[in-house]
């Protein structure tokens, strides 16, 4: 067990009030296990096999996590704690367009730890209020780091939200591609493609998709939580 | 049953004499049901299952196509024809650039409409002499559209051969989530690359994966077939 599972759990839990220490321990073993076979099966992995790897009855796992968004959104939420907490430290830089650079190096850092938090990130989860409005919270904050490095001259005003979007989606094919014979291939094409976000502009692009076409394309490629969408999403 | 099946079937039959005109429909029968069968499954489909969708008997099916290699080889014969013609037709071009851009937006397109086809083009197929032979002049194309674009000032000298496979792999991902909700959205990932590709450059790059890890990360990536790679590959 360890230390950050704890933590994930006390953080997010579905009951406020301290566990008793055999439901801690048990609450535990079931965020490591659904790491597990999160990782192993994709997020559509059913709760019964996620309470078998755990080796806790099926009531236990329902008792400890009512619903697989509450279940999604504990396994997730130190990570998704990291990626508001780079999303402040990026607008705390004075440079916006290091702030902005670096916010994309470490979102792309993040996804080639954990592809399992990117499809985290496309996913709507309407159990998870909590993950719901630090998700938000980080948008908002990615928004204003765009701004700024676009007001700073460094950033083409063609570059919108969602080219983040398809760089996830590009770093995912290259990740999936590449796995362990070329772990860090991903960084190359990040890098190209920070270097032709910046002005002076290279030329035209063809328009990006619209909100609505992407956020059907995330949900799409997003696995099994996709059937609790609720038309939210940003 | 489609001219193109015909003419696939006569371009690289495993039996060079004319054949009797049932076998010639068998033979399309079997390259038009294996299309259908690796769109769908992918690559790693059995010969069993190809034959069923065609609806011909297994005996029929291996004295058509004696291995695997060799259907795939029929099945794509048409794609890798249109793959090398785009390198000649790249270098025709009087402006480097354009050339270089062009084929680049050709073989991500190819992509786009046949998935299945960017896998043929990562793997090896040992028993498809015909097939791996045109693939090298293909290669070898590419290596003098490099040299070329890089001469005229335009590429970027840090650019090789290895970037295209990252942008095919980038661009899988894209298509991959993206699918028939945002039909378009590879194109803008690859506006974005090619501008990047373009001098001035942008800055240093992390190194790309040497040759022998990409490479095994294709074979890898790539479906079934890899079962009989032999070291081959460029």
């Amino acid at each position: 067990m360890n230390p950050r599972d704890q933590h994930t759990g006390s953080a997010v839990g579905s009951a406020a009030q301290p566990l008793r220490s055999d439901a801690e321990r048990n609450r535990a073993r079931i965020i490591a296990a659904a790491r597990t076979v999160f990782g192993r099966d994709g997020l559509n992995a059913s709760m019964a096999s996620v309470a078998r790897e755990a080796g806790v009855g099926i009531a236990t796992m329902f008792r400890r996590f009512p619903s697989k968004e509450e279940l999604v959104a504990a396994v997730f939420a130190d990570r998704m704690d990291a990626y508001v907490q780079a999303t402040e430290e990026a607008l705390a830089d004075p440079d916006p367009w290091r702030g902005f650079t670096g916010y994309i190096e470490t979102v792309c850092a993040m996804q080639a730890a954990d592809r399992g938090f990117a499809d985290v990130l496309t996913m709507s989860l309407p159990g998870a209020e909590a993950l719901e409005a630090r998700r938000a919270e980080a948008y908002q904050g990615f928004l204003e780091l765009i701004a700024r490095a676009k007001d700073s001259g460094d950033l083409r005003e063609d570059f919108t939200s969602r080219d983040l979007v398809l760089l996830l989606m590009a770093n995912a094919g290259v990740l999936s591609a590449t796995g362990d014979a070329a772990p860090d291939a991903w960084r190359r094409l990040v890098a190209w493609m920070i270097q032709s976000f910046k002005t002076p502009s290279g030329g035209e692009l063809p328009d990006p998709p619209d909100d609505a076409a992407l956020y059907q394309a995330m949900r799409r490629a997003s696995l099994g939580v996709t059937s609790t969408e609720t038309g939210k999403g940003h």
